[in-house]
């Protein structure tokens, strides 16, 4: 590690923190601050005492998410600490207000115990509209998710598995359409069992895809082996119909898609084994399991996660779209359908343009997240989570 | 309670809180996001995992001050909970932001559980530079706040004790040498024994006034009371010197400053009692202990908290100023010399236009923050408390 040059245009950027808080109101005289503050104020402390539904006309929680981490599993960084995770919640969070109008708060906590990080976040919630988990390794991040979606009437979405699995199944809709496959038909293989990978075999289930096989380094996850955790388990289960034993290049004979979501590297003839015109999603930054060079030799559509290649699978096209639509109506949570319909949404902007270098919106399309929103709003009203109906 | 008239001015401004977060970096393409976000940040936080001091110049943290209440002690309206509390604290992070530069997030926290608390803000503590505690009651805030400061090695400040007690010791000083009275000389009573009336004791004990007495509702707290919790032990042990049993009118016969910081009323035949040319901050709001136009019938110089009248006494003169110089000089503490050396840099405005009317610098002077600021960080270099000493 060499010391950080400050003349470097990203260490110049990063300088005091990227973000800031603003205030929206006038604070120029006695007069501003009387109202904005002492005494003014307590008329609207005393109306939200009466009626704690008021709290989300006359405070900004409604429109608030957290971006909260313990800085365990940062990027493809690993677990490098609460402080040095920090950049990456500030990123997150001017996105959230860049693309959703979202007021996003990096959170940085200093406990790794599962039990410490879910009643921290419990007593935080009256600060906050959402809660947006981020970076947090697996397995716990399953167990953190679960428990603070039993216990709070807020949205609370682990992007790392959601967003991930919501664009992933975008790209894939409109890979499947342009490559003329039957979706429910469809053979995939995905690589990778922590929580995108979790995440991908959840939605894709849920959507209707049963032919799933998913590989970790020892090979094909199934029930015969005897070293799964509980959530490798559970994937073993869900996909029993279907997967194999095997290594990732027999898991890959004949397959329809590959979604990499790893960080490993698949090997040139395992991909060369796919179906013809196959789909080949290689989500690992910032080297992806198999280079876009080569998976142009065996596929039809190739994404990755990168920027400088076409079809970036990036979640910045879902999380403030979903967070925007979400605290528009005080959705009580993020359901599956909610995750659904914002895939459908994204995958049906790209229209008649889809072509195999074009099966997902650019994160900088502007009508993305209003596309997302909607969607969700929608679902959320439909499915009676909306508690704010109109 | 009638329902708020959401046309009122109050109400209009206070519609969607107030505040909210601001990039201050560019997002508008795939470069901007490469260097705000994946891939760039990652170098960031690699730089910042080798060497943790660096999230001091590449996040916001060091700036970036947690406004933290449990809503169980909310201006004079009390225990009204952390949702009612709410516009409270996005008002007080507004003042934060305007008067000091400081990035302020209000939280509100779903527990009144003195450890609850406490440990919360310690897992929340890499998220923050500093910790303003706020509108938390008494006695609860003196050992969260004690806790907090041996825990933690940022600033932690309970504003409503140690802001309080600045100003007022900082228009104490004017008003006795307006008084041309000896500051060690001068006899005080302080009724109100919660936050503000402990941490005006401690100062004024600190700044070497050593004749005071402290009143609660039953009378001036002396050893002798049996009535006392541990608080009001070490008051009446502070002040056990001089007090003596007996009524705030006993209290106040020949005293020469009288402040007020308890919400009681005190009749106008306690006050005549008071010494010639007598000092009264009666500081309650919105009702001051004395109404100013009795007040002034005895007293050379009155002061209260409102700003309708002369000599407010108001605690934004403090707080942006002492975080401002704490946070710059990345302080591990607010010593109790920090604090003096910010009264007596607030006294010292007011300089040759000290009159009866004009104690205190307007909350809108523009050299009161910096000259907070400037004292504070002297002070933090000169005791060793200053982790940036340039």
């Amino acid at each position: 590690m060499t010391l950080p040059d400050h003349d470097d245009p990203i260490f110049a950027l990063h300088r005091g923190g990227k973000m800031e808080i603003a205030s929206s109101v006038p604070l120029a005289d006695a007069h501003d601050l009387s109202i904005a503050y002492t005494p003014g104020v307590a008329l609207v402390c005393e109306a939200i005492a009466a009626d704690s539904e008021l709290a989300h006309e006359y405070t900004w929680v409604s429109n608030t998410v957290a971006v909260i981490t313990d800085g365990t599993a940062v990027l493809g960084l690993g677990d490098i600490g609460p402080d040095a995770a920090m950049p990456v919640m500030q990123g997150k969070a001017i996105l959230f207000k860049q693309f959703g109008g979202v007021d996003a708060i990096p959170v940085a906590l200093d406990t790794k115990d599962t039990d410490e990080i879910v009643e921290t976040i419990i007593r935080l919630a009256p600060t906050f509209g959402g809660i947006n988990l981020e970076d947090i390794s697996s397995p716990r991040c399953f167990e953190i998710e679960k428990r603070l979606i039993e216990a709070l009437d807020i949205p609370v979405f682990h992007d790392d598995q959601h967003g991930t699995a919501v664009v992933t199944l975008a790209a894939l809709i409109n890979a499947l359409r342009l490559t003329e496959r039957e979706f429910d038909e469809a053979k995939v293989v995905i690589s990778g069992a922590g929580a995108a990978g979790v995440a991908i075999t959840k939605i894709l289930h849920s959507s209707g895809i049963r032919k799933i096989s998913v590989v970790d380094r020892q090979g094909v996850i199934t029930p015969e082996r005897d070293d799964l955790n509980d959530v490798k388990r559970w994937l073993a289960d869900e996909t029993a119909d279907w997967a194999k034993p095997g290594s990732v290049s027999e898991a890959l004979q004949g397959a329809d898609v590959f979604i990499g979501v790893s960080g490993g590297q698949v090997p040139e003839e395992a991909v060369a084994g796919m179906a013809p015109n196959a789909i080949i999603f290689a989500l690992a930054n910032p080297t992806p399991e198999v280079h876009p060079d080569i998976a142009s030799k065996y596929a039809a559509v190739v994404a990755t996660g990168r920027s400088d290649f076409p079809n970036q699978i990036n979640n910045v096209l879902v999380f403030p779209g979903i967070f925007r639509g979400a605290l528009g109506v005080r959705a009580t949570q993020i359901s599956e359908s909610m995750k659904l319909s914002a895939a459908e949404a994204i995958a049906n902007l790209v229209g008649d343009d889809l072509a195999p270098g074009y099966i997902i919106p650019s994160p900088f399309d502007p009508r993305v997240a209003p596309a997302v929103a909607k969607a969700v709003t929608d679902t959320a009203r439909r499915d009676g989570l909306a508690r704010r109906p109109y």
